[in-house]
């Protein structure tokens, strides 16, 4: 049997019916590659007693001993946030089943729902887009498209920042942010908010004019992980909780 | 200071965070009218060897004592799935911080993640929308709307269905394809996605021909909860993905 398990969006965010399931379990493994985290499992390691083994991007796709242990044996598949949120473990579940191997996914917190944080409601959310790093011969667009079409029917848009993991690269608001405006030629875009570590002790979340965000230097946010929201209109109560609950940084013209 | 504090989807997908954290709260209150939920809290009385007082609707927005409370002690609200998806929960968080009480969200599973079991891939899903139960004088008709609107950009549409708590209602998928029947004259929906159960030991995935699965009574579908997806023009990994793991009830002329 195989379960996917997943890790939520900081430690111990793991569900209690995950953490009792892995107390029987002898063969747990990591998802090193997929999604972004920033906590360690020392503290899983040593409230289980047992070790949990790191696997990289070619150990879950190309080369997937795990899912043969799992043809005999119970196995675990940690992984960072829910973990289906990931086509590649929707992937993993779909070559597991034609294996034969019976799957079972224990969920946990994900940006999806978590982002409602910014007060923006959930229900009003669009597409989520993500934000690649340009390249030499491509400068993205698609997630400007999107957010576009999202504000047209007046609807937030969520931006996921890229992680490139083999190389430590994290997407820092900034960055994103001097992308954005490069694609904004018209000026459609006013305001942004900034969920900064989520779900952490030191979670932060800034809204302001776009204008004013980019005069911040990368350091001003802070370590990763970040997420942007591009709002629609805002509802009055999203409003009054922005003023509220984040740091604000609107220009005085657009109060 | 007030926590609020996600379920999740089924018994014991609380966070170990948050576990441990209401091992030291002595106020611990759930809200049992905003989300749907099945699965009792006498594991979670019992474990902590506390009480757990449930709070109705006018116990939270008409006359809540338990932010009186949490203006010198900690309190904690317990709330299924992650608490934001309902805005109640963000009006609370901005009422208590207005009251000058710190607050923190303990996040947990949710269906706006947890739909991806239904292998539909997470960033191909537009604006949610939910359907309520029709009433003497006004048929419901604006998620249908926005579902051909997601339709149009082939995006996928998560349908929640409605509950009434008060009177013990919860919208069975027959009832909820009934609704969709009558306003889709032009037969823009061919397929739908039904996941019941979701995050349960009895999940059940059921896809298939809209005109296929009207055919079944209420009893099919068996217990709540249920949610409904229907589908964008389907990605090859998606439909592999449905063919394999879902019960199919598909037309053979569809086929």
């Amino acid at each position: 049997m195989l379960y996917l398990i997943g890790l939520g969006l900081s430690e111990k965010e793991i569900s209690l019916k995950a953490f009792e399931l892995l107390t029987k379990i002898d063969n747990i493994y990591l998802d090193t590659y997929t999604n972004y985290f920033d906590f360690d499992l020392l503290w899983l390691e040593n409230s289980l007693n047992k070790k949990v083994s790191p696997l990289s991007r070619e150990d879950i796709e190309k080369n997937p001993l795990f899912l043969e242990t799992a043809k005999k044996e119970d196995v675990a598949l940690l992984v960072s946030g829910d973990p289906l949120v990931a086509t590649t473990h929707t992937d993993i579940l779909l070559r597991a089943n034609k294996k034969g191997i019976q799957t079972k996914v224990l969920h946990s917190s994900s940006i999806y729902s978590a982002i409602a944080e910014t007060g923006l409601h959930i229900y009003r959310f669009g597409k989520t887009a993500s934000i690649p790093y340009p390249e030499e011969n491509f400068f993205p667009r698609s997630f400007y498209d999107v957010t576009i079409e999202n504000k047209e029917r007046n609807l937030h848009t969520m931006l996921l920042l890229d992680v490139k993991k083999e190389k430590n690269l994290f997407m820092n608001p900034k960055e994103a942010i001097d992308i954005l405006k490069r694609l904004d030629e018209n000026n459609n875009i006013k305001d942004i908010v900034v969920i900064s570590r989520i779900s952490h002790e030191n979670q932060r979340i800034i809204y302001g004019d776009m204008e004013e965000l980019a005069k911040f230097e990368k350091e001003f946010y802070g370590p990763p992980p970040h997420t942007l929201v591009i709002p629609a209109e805002l509802h009055f109560a999203e409003e009054e909780y922005l003023l509220t609950l984040a740091e604000i940084y609107k220009n005085s013209k657009n109060k």
